[in-house]
């Protein structure tokens, strides 16, 4: 982090410091305390699409305690500004932002609102991008950083880092997190860096090197890189399930390995740091029912979790939150197998039918030959050892192994499952050290006491980041440059100053000269974003 | 209650009063602290068989805040000693006494520990006896009560009022809540107190006046009742689900109303009070797989914790506890209807399905007529109005109309089930008040929390209440008579002192005198247990 940059953020973000601060979010009005405890470092975990069962299901599948458990203060509302079970964009924007907002949305308000008790003025603005704790945090003279095991352009790296009108817009969340002044970015998703993949032909790897990151793309990189700014891109897409990693993917790291180095690489800054980490996989294995999977990337997550606390235990001035975005696939400890059985049922019956596998669905069908001749031996991976007679034409005339396969390990481990997609169940919270939110809280609730323990008001930061440009530079001249139309620029002629803003980046070229701003100007519905600091940039013309 | 009673019992209280105390009861290895904050009274409430989404459900049925949001502030493991996914009663047991037992085991050790974690020492007494919170609170000079909307002898209950080695002991559980002592109970049951009804022939209703309660049997009398003893017994078995009763047993009180009028009287009392709450038929609704009843009987259940709560705001030293036994159901909002479609629908989905019901299943299923020529209206009260054709057809042929109507039901609601069973995930802690338990507990911690609270210690409470007789006294000639097979007495003849101790009764007979005990008298596989007191009683000779 630049220095400049850091005098400036430490001046806005005293204009942003809260006194006291009242803000009412869905059904609770939350009224913050008059002086929020600071903390000096905050790390936010999210476990996408983890409910109840899932935490319990590990633990007893691990033999032995999480380190979630030392840390469960309450529990945490997960719905949408428009719907009683939430998709992890609004969910992420949610925790990122402190707003509830709709399906695919990104970092960016609601254009519906139909959830009884949520604030119908939310969708005034529909659209309009909204200050993020990550970027309050680089305001504030911060270090920050994003990990994740998805591809990091998924939607919950993808709510604390940029804004988009869809989740599914990788090309415009890849280009914003690269200009985003990030400091560490650990995760999958090179694809949207390259130039091949890219609507806009740009090569996001040069710009990357050129922003002075050490990219690195294995495990082994990213443990020896000594560089205060560090890009690691271990995989195309997605990064490997946990349990999967060391037959297919020996080279990428572990989500505790990203989780400490990230942790040991921001806690360098005298200032502080703030730290995003997701353990995205548990939500796609939910959503195909995959027990083992479930299993796997919760373990891993918690392990991550883990190293955060020990780090914060050590530190005593680090906040650490861990939360699910949301409930996935109604899984219970508990099927009809058990209905008239459960009261007498060992731990055993639900863990030891598990205990065989040794990949998870995904990592298993990737040893399917195209003929399918290997059926029984995929299966016998996925822990359906000693088949029966049953089981064995079940997967031999199966016309959807995955489907197949889930079924009988659930069946086999007494698991029962409702649903292929998310569920609206209030979730536990986990939170530790100075400012912790603690008891039942909105999503929204814990983007605020991020904020709070850090110094800052996610509304003021709002106004400060993302103003509506054609009010922003009433009285200019203003048009939109379509030339490269996969990126537009915002043209503004005020007197003899002529200032363009590419879309997505932290640039704006006044005159011919580019000059570095401290926030990416954003382009939501057509709509051009830009911060007071462009403002005034543009007013001094240089 | 007596003044020579409180006077033994302050001494007996100080004695187990604790300064230091660390314990462990599964995984988790709990040390409570050196002076545990004190509570004059507390009030324990448990809803049986509901998980995070019933709860989630409720409220957004309700479209208000929950009592229970309030005081979020942990999660409780609920297995048993020898299952992953618990009964009422080894659950009940854990609450009231502080250790995990086995299926159908009410207030007694188990025989069996297979749970990875449970200490294995457990099992070295099987059927043994424990004390609960309910008598230590007794024994240190407080005022006590029970309150279920089940028969009072229910699993739950009994495990905070008796012991039995078969939670369907009814006879055996009804006599010793009896003989007790406990200043209210209030619940349905009154089958357990009538002679027809008992093997032993014994009339407890007519015990229940001798010793001095007001024997209430409707709402009316219970409210206008002013008795410091109070039986409220207000049906044969169960009472009515909270939404059916205005329409089939409008005699009936509420569960708020019990439990205000339970506080009201036992607050009375200057030395504080216990009392035990439960809301016992979200459990009958969930294993029903009744959407309609699991939200009629947790919205009962959270009005009896806001009157719990009112009280305790009030008094400042109440401690209150609310918590769910085991989940049940697997119940998740959201089913295979919303696999796909579940990020972009309203609340109202869910809801607006559920709004036309009247009645319970339990409620809609006794307006069947024999012939079941009503189906379509009983289909009408449990919500199903306007039904399709194939609606229509499935009521009409069905074979097992209480199954069709709550699946007809929750798929219109897009509420999904995994099991007819209880569910073994964490559950969600409320509490309140001085000494509350905060954080990830077990079952077992709550009653260790509540002893605490209130000054005593569960273990020591066991070895003062029951002792094993033929130790106890040892070198007496012991011998059991079973003149009266259904009333077993326990006989001790030592010097010129014959003792006789009927079971299930707080009595001894010393030489043809009956005298007062502070507890009861337990018989469990086979063996006697008796108080020190018991003890000292024979050894003074009268």
């Amino acid at each position: 982090m630049k220095v400049n940059k850091k005098i400036i953020g430490v001046t806005l973000a005293s204009s942003l410091t809260l006194s006291s601060l009242s803000f009412t979010t869905g059904n609770n009005k939350v009224e913050a305390k008059k002086d929020p405890e600071k903390a000096k470092n905050v790390i936010v975990l999210v476990m996408d699409g983890v409910s109840s069962s899932t935490t319990t299901l590990a633990r007893w599948y691990k033999g032995e305690p999480l380190a979630m458990d030392d840390i469960l203060t309450g529990g945490v509302r997960t719905y949408s500004a428009d719907s009683a079970i939430t998709d992890s964009a609004p969910a992420g924007t949610a925790l990122a932002t402190g707003n509830k907002s709709n399906d695919k949305f990104v970092g960016v308000l609601p254009e519906k609102v139909t959830t009884p008790g949520v604030d119908q003025s939310l969708a005034d603005n529909p659209y309009k991008p909204v200050a993020n704790v990550l970027e309050g945090a680089k305001i504030s003279g911060k270090a920050t950083g994003i990990v994740s095991t998805s591809e990091i352009q998924h939607a919950t790296p993808a709510a604390f880092s940029s804004h988009a009108e869809n989740r599914s817009n990788y090309d415009n969340i890849a280009e914003q997190q690269v200009y985003q002044d990030i400091d560490v970015v650990l995760g999958g998703g090179k694809n949207s860096l390259l130039p091949a993949n890219r609507k806009d032909g740009e090569n996001l790897l040069d710009t990357i090197e050129n922003r002075g990151y050490d990219f690195v793309e294995t495990r082994e990189e990213l443990l020896n890189s000594k560089s205060k700014k560090l890009w690691g891109s271990f995989a195309p897409s997605a990064m490997a399930y946990d349990m999967d990693r060391s037959q297919t993917k020996p080279e990428e790291p572990t989500l505790a390995e990203m989780t400490k180095k990230g942790i040991d690489t921001l806690s360098k800054d005298k200032d502080g740091f703030f730290l995003f980490v997701e353990g995205s996989k548990p939500d796609w294995a939910a959503h195909a029912n995959d027990t083992i999977g479930i299993i796997s990337d919760t373990l891993a997550f918690d392990d991550a979790v883990k190293e955060a606390l020990e780090f914060a235990k050590k530190d005593k001035n680090t906040m650490v939150i861990a939360v699910s975005d949301h409930g996935n696939s109604g899984i219970s400890i508990g099927n009809q197998n058990t209905s008239g059985s459960y009261s007498y049922m060992p731990v055993s019956a639900y863990i030891d039918p598990l205990k065989p596998a040794k990949m998870t669905l995904e990592g298993a069908l990737s040893q399917l030959k195209a003929d399918k001749s290997n059926a029984l031996e995929v299966a016998a991976l996925y822990g359906i050892v000693s088949p029966s007679a049953e089981e064995t034409k079940a997967i031999k005339e199966s016309s959807n192994l995955s489907k197949t396969l889930v079924q009988l390990l659930a069946t086999r481990a007494n698991i029962g499952f409702t649903t292929g997609g998310h569920t609206g169940e209030d979730l536990f919270m986990y939170s530790y050290g100075p400012g912790k939110p603690v008891g039942f809280v909105e999503n929204t609730d814990i983007a605020h006491s991020v904020a709070s323990a850090m110094g800052f008001d996610l509304k003021k930061l709002d106004s400060q980041l993302f103003m509506d440009a054609e009010e922003a530079f009433k009285g200019a001249s203003i048009s939109i440059d379509t030339t490269n139309k996969e990126n537009p620029v915002l043209v503004v002629k005020q007197g003899k100053t002529t200032a363009e803003f590419p879309v997505n980046k932290d640039i704006v070229i006044i005159n011919g000269k580019e000059k570095d701003l401290r926030s990416v100007t954003v382009q939501s519905n057509g709509k051009f974003y830009v911060s007071k600091e462009a403002i005034q940039t543009v007013k001094k013309g240089s």
